[in-house]
Order: structure tokens, then C-alpha cells, then sequence
């Protein structure tokens, strides 16, 4: 039986405060839930009809698992539709991360929208970053839309929030290649990359804080030909990814 | 005065059956107000807050301006919050458009999200594109969250709404290049961009369609380095024309 009390703890995860108390999260919706499935997250408590769990049973077998009707699970859900499931899944710790000697880690200064950060992530997914650094500034990972805009991809990548300012001034003895994003520096399209490093993405209306900038090694700019005054954090990491790895 | 009557016709712009009526269209925002008054449309309205005429007095000489408070802006506002202005204005005629001798031209297979739409005509504006040929089950150009997303752009691309099939037989006899994005073909890094043509993009969930597809003289695929199951469209739209640019 899916008491009261369930749903009401279910649904306090939407927020902040309650998934940092009870260290779990919300993953929905069946994309997301099969990706999560295939992951080494631990799932506290799956919520689904009983049309996903037949057609996923195999999958089921190790975890706790409540069948529910589609109308309860629209109550539980933050999507605007979801006949598939709801999981409740236990955060991972915020372990400190680096790049590798041949690897390049995406660091997030101040992104704000979810929406942004769960693209973020399906990006970096896509071209093979495993890491992300993001500013204690950061929207939270586990917000339910960065979790559905990540598409899946938030079970490949590790995150670790921290205060930049302290994380680069620890890393600064090794003299890290910091690759950052600005107006009128040298054009991406001639930027030749170094072996490894870090590469800086800035807020949606400031770009890259001030403090950051001081510890960021190589300036890039994404070459403008028309007149759109700017281009959307999302779409500037696409582009600077993208330029890295054909560079390979 | 600001009548109820004016108020009625202004909401009812947010719906596509009452635009196309009307040939009229919704502008809202300082931004968008703002490069809406360096354009050729024809504005045959302004409301705005009397701040946001102060601001702006000179260029706002040769329309018609009826200053209302925040709260009746908001009323009749798509935004969740707007304090500076909406404009009505004049749809424009929709002429065709066919890619010049050494150009290249966009054309949208089905784009559904406004969202979407509106982030690729940012995208195709940033990298210096003038036309944008989109098929008839395109969302509508003058969707307002299509004119809010493309923070300005809208005022410097033209569009063309056609059946694709009966387009792309029309202008086949001068057999032109038409690249489109799908899976498995040639690797868009090691790709040689023709000098002319026309870029294809396909729907969110299902790509290019099969009648597009046809016409296509050039499958490219973008390189996957991770394990993301794809891409948005607006992400594929910069990264094919950013490294179109780059090759140029």
C-alpha cells in the first residue's frame, strides 16, 4: 500500500531542503528510470503502474517496488505527464574530482537553470566527459528538471559541487590548463588545445565570475558571423566540446 | 485608453488562429521591444510602462504608444513577468526564399517546440544566416515564446513556411546541395562543406522524414565520443554551423 505519508515524503523532494535531509532524490519518467536502472545509483523505493513493471520486470528484480495507478503517480510526478514511474534514489557523496593527465573535466560557474544544467550534462555525455565541477552557486544536480533534461546522462556523469575560488587555488601548484569562454579572445576555430585541462562555462547573464576568471589560462571566443548578441550556455558548451574533440 | 476591447484583441494573439486573422503578432520584453524598433516590421502598436517610455522616448517617435501600468501589461503579457512593453505588429507576407549563389539556407523538417524554434533562429542569426525555410508542420515563427526565444533574432531572419516535398521538387533542377544530420554517415569533422546549399534539420523525436530524406544529397553525422543517446536539435543546429563556418 502507498500510504499518505509515502506520497507525502515523495513529493517534499521536489524541494531542496527535504532531498538534502533524507539524501535522496527523484528520478521519473521511463527513460530516465531505465538509464538509472542500468546504473550503480541505489534505488530506495520505485513507484510505477503496473504496465512498466510488466514490461520491465527483469530489470526489477533487486529493488523495492510499489505498483501504483497512473493518476497517484501524476500526483508524486513533476512532469506534466508520466504513465511510466517515479523512482526515490540515494544520492552519491560529494567527492572531490580531477582531470586525469590526458583527460578534460567541464567546471559550471554559477549555472542557474535547471533546464541548462541537465542539457549541460547530456553534452558532456555525448562527448565522453565523465566529470563536472560545479560552483557551490550551481542549481542543485539533483533537481528533479536537471535530472529529465540530463536525459539519462546523469547516471554517466559525476559531479562535484565546491567553492571554485578554494577548488582552483588547490589545483594551481600542477599549473592545470583552464580553458574559459569570453567576448573578443582568441577565436576557437584557431585554438589549438593542450593535452588536457579544465573548461570553464559561465552564468547565463554574467559569464564567468571574476574571481574565476583571475585562474583561467587560456581565453577562447566562439566566432560570431551574424548578430545575435549571444548564444545560450548550452549551446556555447556544444560548441566548445565539439572544437576540442575534432582537435583529437 | 487602454479599452477592454484593445485587451481582448492583444490575448488573443497568443493564439495562432486569431494571429493569422489579424496578421498580427506579439513582441514582448525589453529586449525583444527594443530590436523590434531597429527592424522593418511595422508596428501598429506599443504598451508600454511609462518607464519604459522615458527610457526610449526617441525611438518610439513613429508608432502608436498607449502607456499602461505594470499590472495591465502583465494581464495581457505571455512572460511571467514584464515590466517594460508588448508591441502588436504586422506579420510579414510569406514570399519564398531560395539560397542565393554562395549561401547557405536552413530548413526546419517539422520542428515542434517553440522553445526550439526559437533557439535555432538565434543560432542560425550568430553564425550569419539570413533565411530559414521551414515545413508547414513547423511550430508558427510568430508563436510568442518562438519571439521571446530568439531574443531579437526573429527581426533578422526571414522565414518561408512551404510543403518541404513540393520545395525541395521545385528547386531540384538546379540539383543543389542538401545536407542533413543523420545517424551513421559521414563524420561531420572530417566532412568537406559544398560551397552553396541547404542545411536540413528534422523533428525533436523522430529526425528527418522519409519524403525529406530523399532529397538529401549529403548525410552527415555528428561524432559521438560518450554514450548520450542524442542531441537536442538546437545543439545539432550549432554544431553543424559552427563547423560549416569553420571550414569556410
Amino acid at each position: 500500500m502507498f500510504s499518505k505519508q509515502q506520497q507525502k515524503y515523495v513529493q517534499s523532494l521536489q524541494i531542496k531542503k527535504y532531498r538534502q535531509e533524507h539524501a535522496t532524490f527523484l528520478v521519473e519518467g521511463t527513460k530516465s528510470v531505465l538509464e538509472l536502472m542500468d546504473s550503480d545509483f541505489q534505488v530506495e523505493l520505485l513507484l510505477c503502474t503496473p504496465k512498466f513493471f510488466e514490461d520491465n520486470e527483469k530489470k526489477l528484480k533487486k529493488i523495492s517496488v510499489e505498483q501504483i495507478s497512473q493518476t497517484e503517480l501524476e500526483k508524486i510526478s513533476t512532469l506534466q505527464s508520466n504513465d511510466a514511474a517515479v523512482a526515490v534514489v540515494k544520492m552519491k557523496a560529494n567527492e572531490s574530482l580531477l582531470a586525469d593527465s590526458k583527460e578534460f573535466v567541464l567546471v559550471l560557474d554559477d549555472i542557474r537553470d535547471p533546464g541548462n544544467l541537465g542539457t549541460i550534462l547530456r553534452i558532456a555525455d555525448w562527448y565522453g566527459f565523465k566529470k563536472v565541477i560545479c560552483s557551490n552557486t550551481t542549481v542543485d544536480f539533483y533537481n528533479p528538471k536537471v535530472i529529465s533534461a540530463s536525459m539519462g546522462s546523469f547516471t554517466r556523469i559525476k559531479t562535484f559541487y565546491t567553492d571554485l575560488q578554494t577548488y582552483f587555488e588547490q589545483i594551481s601548484v600542477q599549473k592545470p590548463a583552464i580553458i574559459g569562454t569570453f567576448l573578443n579572445h582568441e577565436n576557437l576555430h584557431q585554438f589549438s588545445f593542450p593535452e588536457a585541462g579544465y573548461i570553464v562555462l559561465g552564468n547565463e547573464s554574467n559569464g564567468i565570475g571574476d574571481i574565476v576568471e583571475k585562474f583561467v589560462s587560456h581565453k577562447v571566443t566562439i566566432p560570431r558571423f551574424g548578430h545575435a548578441e549571444s548564444l545560450n550556455v548550452g549551446i556555447a558548451t556544444a560548441i566548445v566540446l565539439d572544437n576540442l574533440m575534432r582537435s583529437k
